[in-house]
């Protein structure tokens, strides 16, 4: 089984991230990152009935425990992450036990800060198996849950042990989904890799058409792009901030449109063209490009303007409780070029504003 | 103002111990280590009445809010953490804020964990006000709160900010929580320091007394030994978990009596008690140290057998669930000689439930 390896590098707490098909298989590359003899694999109730038995299967002689959550961003809570810890404390994991998580974002999420907070840290093995986990947030410790007021307002840093991104998972995702991943896929290209996003424009249909060979490239690339502004930046103070093109917009659609109304991946690329828009309007990207961001988004069957219905003062507001707000100061990520992010402070709110309602327009 | 100031030497997350008298109305100093405009005091109904007002004081120019939680470890619970969460996000400070906690053990680990959780880990200033914070659970990134299954079993490790320890505020501490710190004072002699162990069996009645230089010379000293421990082994796999002498047992004391018979120093004092006569068993204490343990503890009005209502194997039940049980094999601290301890595996159920049958019994 061959696949691609590429590594973290936070010193102490470096960590592989491999990509390939048939991983889930692969035995002795899961067990090597096991600590102790205790194993709680968290997953969901679509992802389970798929993957769950094949990985148990890999893991025979650990003892195994398993806690499936329902499948959905509105089960990222407080309860759910304490009924983890509850099973946890009631099947006496030790402090040497593993978690694994296996699934999507949020399944990684809530299974890395159950790892983060049991007995203050327990060791964390990430197996995504959707394309938004597998480039994007599986790579980097954050992990966290919801809250009523914002998204992941609680969580904590928490490297895995190792990434495993099976791309035969991908299999069985919906297509939706699919092109939900290759929204973050875009995003690298926008901030740091103007060749890349190049790439994306020739070869979006072998990705939406599941082509091993495009998947394969699409992630790996993306996995290295994230693992060297990771690496550069651990906590988010300086450049890891760019990974945020299109989140502060899109964290407040999907706010403002109800968790599940839409998935992260769309409320980030309506947010990328918002930002991208917003660029122009400032006169630091020239429209041929926001066109081209428009045309790669569509073409992926992304949402152009996931905050149609969404009043621009109320987008607004919701930004205001943002993580990226500090100290009051709104701060935005924005583009000078496609391939070329910069942070800066937010420009007026009657900018912003003109610029959603230009991309809500019919006929952008 | 005189302090004596320690660094807690953890590369770029280092950090300074101050301990002096008056260091409250330091505002310089106090506010040299608030990050951002926002602050949120975390105290109980006990401390606040005595101390916040000096404290908000001091902090003036600050956005200042308070959090106050009822006074008894069986607040260090998930709802209390949520409650600090909940307000943290409906006055919508943000990630460069100061949460400071203003308190015992019980504030700072329950403000250490709101603080390594929100947003993924914001600034904590820890000001201790009892002894036991001021020697032992301010200092060390230790944060966490209790779960019915037992103590601490959600946690963070999450170092402060700064640690400040106004040895004024011990005036208004209660005997039998003096005594209760002057039991962590002790273990810090007990596990590496003999010459101390010495020194406290000569003053330990001036520390009774609250005799400032006596207090301040014990608080600084405990802190240097655990700054010692803490850089040598940030997250206990190794040296560090020498400071656990008495803590298995005094863990299980704790939750067999249920939370609030004793105090943590308490339960602490008679769990190095059982470590001692348990190593005296097993040939490597010799009886006249055990004897000279049995004195001190007693001479600080801390109790030789807190355990003594507990059957022995109620006790070693509890003790199954303890963190420090590595993939189900029991480990403890033990001791060699006053100054030298050794982590060992357990010895048979039989000795440690002799061991603790004859401290309990009259006369010991």
């Amino acid at each position: 089984m061959s696949h691609r390896t590429l590594t973290i590098d936070l010193g102490t707490r470096s960590y592989p991230i491999f990509i390939g098909a048939g991983l889930l298989n692969h035995a002795d590359l899961l067990r090597s990152y096991l600590r102790g003899s205790q194993v709680l694999i968290v997953s969901n109730d679509t992802v389970a009935p798929l993957y769950l038995e094949q990985l148990r299967a890999a893991l025979s002689g650990y003892r195994v425990s398993q806690h499936i959550v329902p499948d959905g961003e509105q089960y990222k809570t407080i309860a759910s992450w304490s009924a983890i810890i509850d099973q946890l404390l009631s099947e006496r994991l030790a402090r040497d036990s593993t978690l694994i998580a296996l699934g999507g974002g949020v399944i990684g999420d809530l299974t890395g800060f159950a790892a983060a907070t049991y007995q203050r840290g327990v060791a964390f093995l990430q197996i995504p198996t959707t394309l938004l986990a597998q480039v994007d947030s599986s790579v980097g410790g954050k992990t966290g849950i919801n809250h009523p007021a914002g998204k992941n307002m609680i969580g904590a840093f928490h490297q895995p042990v190792a990434v495993i991104a099976d791309t035969d998972t991908l299999a069985t995702l919906p297509q939706r989904e699919l092109a939900a991943g290759i929204a973050e896929v875009i995003k690298y290209g926008l901030i740091r890799d103007a060749e890349f996003f190049g790439w994306l424009e020739t070869h979006a249909d072998a990705l939406l058409a599941r082509q091993q060979t495009a998947l394969i490239t699409a992630i790996a690339r993306s996995c290295q792009h994230k693992a060297e502004v990771v690496a550069a930046d651990e906590r988010e103070s300086g450049q890891r901030a760019l990974l945020n093109l299109g989140h502060t917009f899109g964290h407040a659609i999907e706010t403002g449109a109800g968790y599940g109304t839409w998935l992260h991946g769309e409320a980030i690329a309506s947010g990328m063209l918002i930002a991208a828009e917003l660029s122009c309007q400032l006169g630091w990207l020239d429209r041929a490009s926001v066109m081209r961001i428009a045309q790669l988004i569509k073409r992926c069957g992304l949402p152009l303007a996931a905050h149609a219905n969404l009043a621009p003062e109320r987008l607004l507001e919701l930004m205001a409780v943002d993580k990226k707000v500090q100290a009051g100061t709104l701060r935005l990520v924005l583009l000078q070029a496609i391939g070329e992010a910069i942070i800066t402070a937010a420009p007026a709110p009657e900018q912003i504003i003109a610029s959603c309602a230009r991309i809500g327009a019919e006929g952008f």
